[in-house]
């Protein structure tokens, strides 16, 4: 029965016309694993449609004989290439292909990489969400941005130890420690067995509230047998085990007290709850006044507080309006902006740009965050214009003033020991995380063979006896700009990098299409080439150029001929003359 | 004297036209000290075209009394935001104002961001170069490759303990350790007094060639009194001291030991002369034949062997055509491409886009470099395709298979102790490098009033009583793009930028210029915004509200004012459709 089940699978990505991998293909010892020619039971199918091979907008499927359901729904921050871009998303067509099974969507925590296209999905799909009190909360707000708050979504809230229902598959909640409230991990049984899902995850013994992660519960299942696990690979290549949030709070207090008469500034990530709350519990115990500079740092402050996961004593926060009044020594700032984004509010104040604060020499400013790669020159920048403007930065490398929310090689082997996983996938990273974490897997006992690196586009099977790469599922990036979503493809971008790199030449000339005759241009217009003042004879090189073209074909009925061979010619007389190649538009208008 | 000296230049800059400074001016408390009223001697006056606030296009311009010469002629990789440019080069608008008093060019070493720009520099300026042997060597292929090589530059090879006087200067060379052989620092020598540029430096006690640095000279000069010093300011944010060049070849001998029988692949940077030489050295042991791999390295092997920087021992090096005849346990590859640029050979590797060599499950990839800030996105890509493609990848964090070629706190500090300079300017750097370095120096004892932290633009003059920013002189990024030197300024970058985040749309339309009627068009031509057989709907809108435009304009003589209209309109309309700002381009044509 499976055997037909793989079949009907692979017609079906046949039939895609979308490529089903975001990757080129490729093959490694542990894809090589095939299914028993008799497979002894139903198995789990797991798809990936994100997570995989990169970092972010994470989605993954559960399937057991027909019933699915969904954990988490991402995005991506773009790549450099992808010119224009504001975000990622998941391709949806293999959930809308499969929404009569889908059960629902199960969230791990609040963060954009795992709820960021949500609200995408739900707009095609209105199926139940199941989260975590914050978790919900947070989505909430993305819904009422998209005026999805209409009742028509299904929002349940969850805690860990309860259990959710997706038809065949039961799914329990487990507390686990991040760089977000209310985080938990899965634990899912199906008559196939038990997996367990550990969504992004550390180890913190002295987390700032909540709990500590609920090791016992990961032994108990551990002892009670676990099929297979999905285990977070973030920090896979960090040796040790990733310090407590609470270091952060001992650094900030050494801080506070370094910083002396001067104005505080923090960035942090706005979503990071706990570090926010330090901040405002060292600021209240040293008499200062705590002002927010950021929407989305506003945003989460607010629902963190509804909700309780902050506490904020009375008097302590104040609105921006009111720093005036205060002097220097009284005030900490809290802002966003801590990966040098370019209009977030620090960089708008590095920039000297922000209408409400002004950096001075008596300004003492933490950068509480670490670059994410990628992020390094605009991190840099934003610190270089800040001690242009006198202030004293401090950034990692010189304090703990950062601490990840991922758990480090000891962590994540601990987790391994204490799962005792039959079967290990790792997921959430690039390929160098993913097969350090399998390395670890194997350094724990694991044996190769029961390791799957998988990839977006996979689906992978597991009975109780085999796991393996069963077929593919069409995934891939769907980008976001501005109201498009998914209108932005790849012939669209490579326009935009080959407009972006060499700029744009366009010659216009008018035929008279009864007798062929050219009667008006060529005249030549360039935007992003060069300076037009100051190449007068390169511009007149182009219209000669074209205007030799239009006299070999005075006459001509064939305009799509001259729009070639002028493109052709320009292209290549460009190329010649300044070694670059910039987009030739030729518009030959017919009257 | 003086006073009259700095109006004459703060009236020439006044002049300029190009803003002096490239950064937005900026005060600190390094720069408040003002000259004395009397100037007690004539001062030496240094101006900066480059390396301040950055990384690269280092250039320096000493001036004593009219007599004046250049340290270093380098060249900036561009940031991302500067589209399509291939590099950056200095601003030479000062030192071709100034040419009758140039006595000469003077190189500490031979790595592109101090020599790149020099071949440019020499098409302007026909000025004697200084350089030592393999400097020189490198320097001479430049020259070639932009037809210099005719005998109009005249190239004076030198050596450490030389002096060469330039007018009132006499320069002296001393010998300093770094990742390319041949690297010096200089002791300039005027009637002002004595200062010391390191150049980039490292202290390296068991170098691979060419003797340690040369600290009892720099200790002697200390002696006699130094009065001012520029150091590089490049590794000020890490603490401790580097680790010798030796250490990479102990990490190569065990990691050729864990390659067994693979075939080995190391990529670095190809001037890295000490780091080939180690390979070679443990190739020949381990009976492997080296082969060669990416243009710009063949070409430093070369030129450092012809010059005996490298000892290749007979029948090592083989063509990369040969690798077939040899198992892969007989092979190690060099290569370039240890930053991810896409077009390395490395790069083509990882992409299966290499002709001679093909990456397999038996390769064993050394990356022995550490990626560049803003590298990072692009090294980690080639390493996950290499990994996808089954190869075993050691990069750092891994191993210690790369060593800095700069200075660490501790070997600054060294450097500072042993100089004993009056006065300090921290060199070569971004703001943080340079204040960091500026505290170190405060550390070391010298007076906060004695460090200057100066900018490109900046000229700083110093005499035996005082150290000050004096004036400003023009400086500024020139961008080499293809065969264009200067050619894309702010104009075409911003419309670059634009296109290349949005795209374009071209409204065309022929209009009778007599009548002031249209009689063609609207047409709609578009690239780079929406994939337009996806957007029907959204292209027939642009027509109408064009259309709209024309009608409401039918009869006019302005066609600027219906050019203004229908740009204005449709980008209001895109705005609200798509949230986008495509570049706008109406095309009308009059006949």
């Amino acid at each position: 029965m499976q055997n037909n089940k793989k079949e009907t699978l692979e017609k079906a990505v046949v039939r895609e016309k979308k490529p089903a991998s975001e990757g080129r293909s490729h093959h490694s010892r542990y894809e090589k694993i095939k299914l028993p020619q008799k497979a002894p039971s139903t198995p789990v199918k797991i798809a990936f449609l994100g997570g995989l091979n990169e970092v972010g907008k994470n989605m993954t499927l559960y399937e057991y004989n027909g019933d699915m359901f969904i954990v988490d729904c991402g995005l991506a921050f773009p790549d450099t290439e992808m010119f224009g871009v504001d975000f990622v998303i998941p391709d949806f067509t293999y959930v809308e292909r499969n929404k009569d099974k889908i059960k629902g969507i199960i969230i791990t925590h609040g963060h954009e990489d795992h709820i960021g296209g949500l609200a995408y999905l739900l707009k095609a799909l209105k199926i139940p969400v199941y989260a975590t009190r914050l978790t919900a909360g947070l989505i909430e707000g993305k819904l009422a941005e998209h005026k999805l708050d209409d009742g028509s979504v299904k929002m349940n809230v969850v805690k860990p130890g309860d259990h959710v229902k997706f038809g065949a598959f039961d799914v329990e909640l487990i507390r686990v420690n991040h760089s977000i409230p209310d985080s938990v991990a899965f634990a899912i049984r199906s008559p196939a067995g038990l997996i367990i899902q550990t969504g992004d995850f550390k180890i913190d013994t002295t987390p700032i509230d909540g709990g500590m992660i609920d090791l016992a519960r990961f032994a108990a299942l551990g002892n009670e047998g676990v099929l297979c696990m999905l285990s977070d690979s973030t920090n896979a290549e960090n040796p040790g085990f990733s310090q407590s949030e609470s270091k952060v709070g001992e650094s900030f207090e050494s801080l506070f007290q370094k910083a002396g008469n001067k104005r505080l500034i923090i960035a942090t990530f706005a979503s990071n709850i706990h570090r926010v709350q330090q901040i405002i519990n060292i600021a209240e115990k040293t008499g200062r006044k705590v002002v927010l500079s950021g929407r989305s740092l506003e945003h989460v402050v607010e629902v963190g507080s509804q909700l309780g996961y902050l506490n904020i004593p009375d008097g302590v926060l104040i609105g921006i309006d009111m720093i005036k009044k205060y002097t220097d020594d009284k005030l900490v700032i809290i802002t966003t902006g801590s990966q040098g984004e370019p209009m977030s509010a620090l960089s708008r104040m590095a920039l000297s740009e922000h209408r409400k604060v002004e950096i001075t020499p008596n300004d003492y400013v933490i950068i509480s965050a670490k670059p994410i790669p990628g992020n390094e020159k605009t991190v840099y920048r934003v610190i270089n214009e800040l001690l242009k403007l006198g202030a004293e930065v401090i950034y990692e490398k010189m304090y703990e003033v950062h601490v990840s929310g991922h758990a480090c090689q000891e962590e994540l082997k601990l987790m391994l020991g204490l799962v005792k996983p039959k079967f290990f996938i790792p997921v959430h990273g690039e390929q160098k995380h993913l097969r350090r974490h399998a390395s670890l897997a194997e350094g724990m006992g694991i044996p190769t063979k029961n390791i799957v690196i998988s990839d977006n586009g996979y689906e992978v099977s597991i009975t109780s006896e085999s796991i393996a790469v069963s077929g593919t599922v069409p995934a891939g990036k769907v980008f976001v700009d501005g109201y498009g979503v998914g209108d932005v493809g790849s012939v669209v971008m490579r326009d935009r990098r080959h407009l972006g790199q060499d700029g744009l030449v366009i010659v216009t000339a008018v035929i008279d299409s009864a007798s062929g005759e050219f009667i008006s241009g060529p005249e030549v217009v360039s935007r992003g080439f060069v300076y037009v003042r100051e190449a007068e004879k390169l511009i007149n090189e182009i219209k000669e150029c074209a205007a030799d073209v239009m006299d070999s074909f005075s006459g001509t009925s064939d305009v799509g001929a001259v729009r070639n061979k002028i493109k052709d010619d320009i292209s290549r007389l460009l190329y010649e003359r300044t070694k670059r190649s910039p987009m030739v538009l030729p518009l030959i208008i017919e009257v």
